[in-house]
């Protein structure tokens, strides 16, 4: 078993200024997407290798097995590299929720389109009152 | 018409060091994920206004509406933030194919699993010389 990233797939990685790669993770069966989360080229290799999820937090600067605390494994079916080299889908068996928080999904703050109430856009927004989830607790840096 | 993001979106924002958070693009029919792009301040805040998804590009360093060149506009129908605000999650009505390639979406490059062959492994690997896509030439920055 190597310990790095095979340097093929290395090669085609365009990383940012942290070494980072984006990591879009999707539920297998239905397609849904579930969050986002961070890989350098280690957790790259040890999500390949192993098939669990394994991403670099970056609040923390170090790796994280997904489901590690919370026992949420994300047991990984594909990974597929992007054109450009900047991100991966991986698509995955997620057990319970993938969020940190209990959602189902990361992604549960809509934002409102169309500009601000009276400033023009399509009608559709519903002003800056109705942002949706700012009344909630923002937690950051938990999941 | 505002210039600026809302601040109260603004300050919900988690940026990496180039003041960049990640887009996840998907076909808000099939939920199919798209592509993987860049978005600053001021991008989301001409997406969410506009509806026309509008990115940051990390290799040509400017704003870019997706489209602009090949027509393959993006008409926004949602923006979810997620949980830590690294990430929004980009629900379009997609004009023809998501990659600057031709392809119908960006991630086109399965990668294998389990490791290089013979070295252990879910036995799911295809080996080294079946590297999907490592013959196709790889072009960067184009989309």
């Amino acid at each position: 078993v190597t310990e790095t990233l095979d340097p093929r797939i290395a090669a085609r990685l365009r990383r940012d200024r942290d070494g980072l790669i984006a990591a879009v993770v999707r539920a297998h069966d239905t397609g849904e997407v579930l969050m986002l989360a961070w890989m350098d080229d280690v957790a790259l290799h040890r999500t390949l290798l192993t098939g669990r999820a394994t991403y670099w937090s970056r609040s923390r600067s170090r790796h994280w097995v997904k489901g590690e605390t919370s026992g949420h494994h994300q047991y990984v079916r594909s990974v597929a590299l992007d054109c450009d080299g900047d991100a991966v889908l991986v698509s995955v068996a997620q057990a319970g929720p993938a969020c940190h928080t209990g959602a189902h999904t990361c992604f549960h703050n809509d934002l409102p389109l169309g500009g601000e109430a009276g400033t023009g856009g399509a009608g559709a927004s519903p002003g800056p009152g109705a942002l949706p989830g700012s009344g909630d607790p923002f937690r950051a840096d938990r999941r």
